[in-house]
Formats: C-alpha cells, sequence, structure tokens
C-alpha cells in the first residue's frame, strides 16, 4: 500500500485526507486483485481468500474495505462502465476534424478495455448474475454509449467518409466489436499496444 | 420429438436406425434447451431439473440422454466450435474471387454465430470452466480457425483489396470481431437477419 501522507502537510484536516486517499488506494488494489482471479477462476470459484492472499491482506481487512463478494463484482462494473464510457469525454487531441474524433474515440475506448482486461472479462461474463439495479443502471449507460458512438458515426455518413446506406446503430455496434473481443485475444506480450491496434481499426474501415 | 419411423422400411435393421435418429433429436433438444436455461440464468444457477421442464421430460430422462450437466456445458462448446468451424468450408456460391470467397465466410459465420446465439453466450461465459481436455481442444480448433481466416486476409491484401500494411493475424481476429460480438447484442425482432449484418461487416470494410 502507498502511503500519500509524505505529500501532505501535517495537519489535523490533511491527516484525514491522507487516511481517506490510502483507504481509496487500497479499495482499487482489491478491486483490481479480484477481477483477476475472477478472471481466472470465475465469479462462483473465486475466493476472497485468495483476493486476500494475492494482496498479503487478511480475509477480513478484504472485507473491511469491501463487504461482499457481490459489492466487489458491482465496483469491477461500475470500474468497467465508467472508464470505457470516459473515452467519449473529447481529449487535448480531439480536433474539429471528425475523423480524427472518431480515431481518438477508439483509441482511447481501446485503451480501456486493455486496461480493464480483467475486469472487462469478469463484466461480461458475470453480466447474468449482476443485482436488477445494477444491471439496469449497466444498461442506461451503454445505451447512452452506443448513442452517442452512432452520432459520432452518422457525423461520418453525412460526410461520406463512412457508407451513407448502412444504419448508423448498427455500424457503431460492429466498429466497437472490434476493439471490445479483444478483451478475449489480446496477449500483452505478444500483440502491438492498444494505440496501434486502435489505428489498425481505423485504416481498416478507411477513417482517414 | 419428431419419430422418423415412417420414412424408413419396416425391418429390424430399420429399427435400430430409427431409435437412434430420435435418440439423437433428442439429445439435440436437450443440448439447445440446455443453452436457453444456461444463457438465461448462468451455467452454475440452471439446473437439469429447468432443462426438463422446459422440454416437458423427467430429469432422470434428461440423465440418460446426457450423463451430466458438465457434458452438457461440453456438448454445447462442441456445437459452437464445430458449427463456427464449419463456415470456413466452402459453399456452392463461392467462387475464385477471393472478395466473395471472404464474404461468403463472413455471412455463414455471422449466420453460425446468431443461430448459436445462447451456445456461444454459454461457451465465451464459461471457457474458464471447461474441463483442461476440452479446454485444449478448443484452443486448437480455434487457432485453425484464425489461422486460415488470416490466410484468407493476406490473400486479399497481396491483391491489395485490404491495407498491406497491416498484420494479417489481428486484422482476421478485427474482423471476426465485429460478427462474434453480434452474440452480445443482437435482438432478433430489432436487427436485421445474418447476412444483411455480414454484408454491412463486408461494405464497412470495403469488400467488394
Amino acid at each position: 500500500m502507498t502511503s500519500k501522507s509524505t505529500e501532505i502537510p501535517n495537519s489535523q484536516g490533511s491527516a484525514v485526507i491522507s487516511e481517506s486517499t490510502s483507504f481509496i488506494e487500497t479499495k482499487r488494489r482489491i478491486v483490481a486483485s479480484a477481477a483477476r482471479v475472477f478472471s481466472r477462476r470465475g465469479f462462483t470459484a473465486g475466493t476472497t481468500k485468495e483476493i486476500a492472499a494475492d494482496l498479503h491482506m487478511s480475509q477480513p481487512a478484504v472485507y473491511h474495505y469491501i463487504g461482499s463478494k457481490n459489492l466487489l463484482l458491482e465496483e469491477i462494473a461500475l470500474k468497467v462502465v465508467n472508464d470505457l464510457s470516459r473515452s467519449l469525454e473529447e481529449g487535448p487531441e480531439d480536433s474539429d476534424n471528425p475523423n480524427l474524433r472518431l480515431r481518438n474515440t477508439i483509441r482511447r475506448f481501446s485503451d480501456a478495455v486493455l486496461r480493464n482486461q480483467n475486469e472487462c472479462t469478469v463484466f461480461w461474463r458475470e453480466r447474468h448474475s449482476f443485482a436488477p439495479e445494477l444491471e439496469a443502471k449497466v444498461i442506461a449507460r451503454e445505451r447512452e454509449f452506443m448513442t452517442k458512438v452512432a452520432a459520432l458515426i452518422a457525423d461520418l455518413q453525412t460526410k461520406e467518409r463512412l457508407p451513407k446506406h448502412l444504419a448508423s446503430g448498427i455500424l457503431a455496434e460492429a466498429i466497437i466489436g472490434m476493439p471490445v473481443w479483444s478483451y478475449h485475444w489480446y496477449r500483452q506480450n505478444r500483440h502491438p499496444d492498444a494505440r496501434a491496434l486502435a489505428d489498425l481499426y481505423c485504416d481498416l474501415i478507411g477513417i482517414p
């Protein structure tokens, strides 16, 4: 666990911030470890004991930070949804050029999938076991995301960069399918990085 | 259960064929029902009792045909692998034209994914719980499949139908990712059929 207290002046108020920062950091590490364990062993077979062992923590300490195995799954799901959604937020590289905007979105999305490869594996594998409120939240975010991608694509269709006769909603599913599916086949030591892959997807569909 | 005995002359030899045909047909229906149940409820939560109820059969009858829940999973996995692999076998529509060969392969593959939407859902969700021998078999078939798709793509690259500077193995993953991912988003009552989708993927990547 990295303590950030050295960076913070030694006052009472800052001590609280410091504790809360390290609480969040520990929780983040537990969620990452849970994604590794559940991705390798499955959510049903994977245990908080293994997560604790992976982090050299005690099992009660894991429960102190998270509460239950189901809440761990929820944390993983929300991380995926948040990180993938964030790839639609415009970055400093984005411009008025809609080709570049789509390319940069696909670069950020591709990167978010591969940074969260374990999380994505657990997410798509365990969708059927999400609690109804979580599943409703995920569906809403997913729809919002796909609608925005479809709008980017529709913009390129009016500019004749992508075939006009194809439905933008289905083009969005097809294009997003390429980076999404990398969660299944990607191996870091064998394949190019997320940006190179994103550029390959764009070159393949003729985005200049 | 459809009995085929009416089509077969009434001799002792034929009676055996008839019984075996209906055995295979019943087994096929059980595997399809298991895919529906496991896809909706998950492999761990889904039960042979639900499968039996779905088919108006008794639970012991289900076991008589299949043996165990794990063997049901194996049947589902082998069906996916066989049906998807078969899309590489040349069809009557195929020609010496490599564009059309790739398009027809993607059409057959897209159709195989959507015909097996439940089976594919269970397959990709439960890969981590496959027995080691099954997983080894699946990996070998998957590699063989992707190698053949990459060869079709490399052929189009030499003919400059697809960008030459991109690795054919990764192009194969990207292109196959589009129809594969439809197992997740496809809804029969809302979306075009498999052939129309396959044509959209090909139009998108500029296969004439």
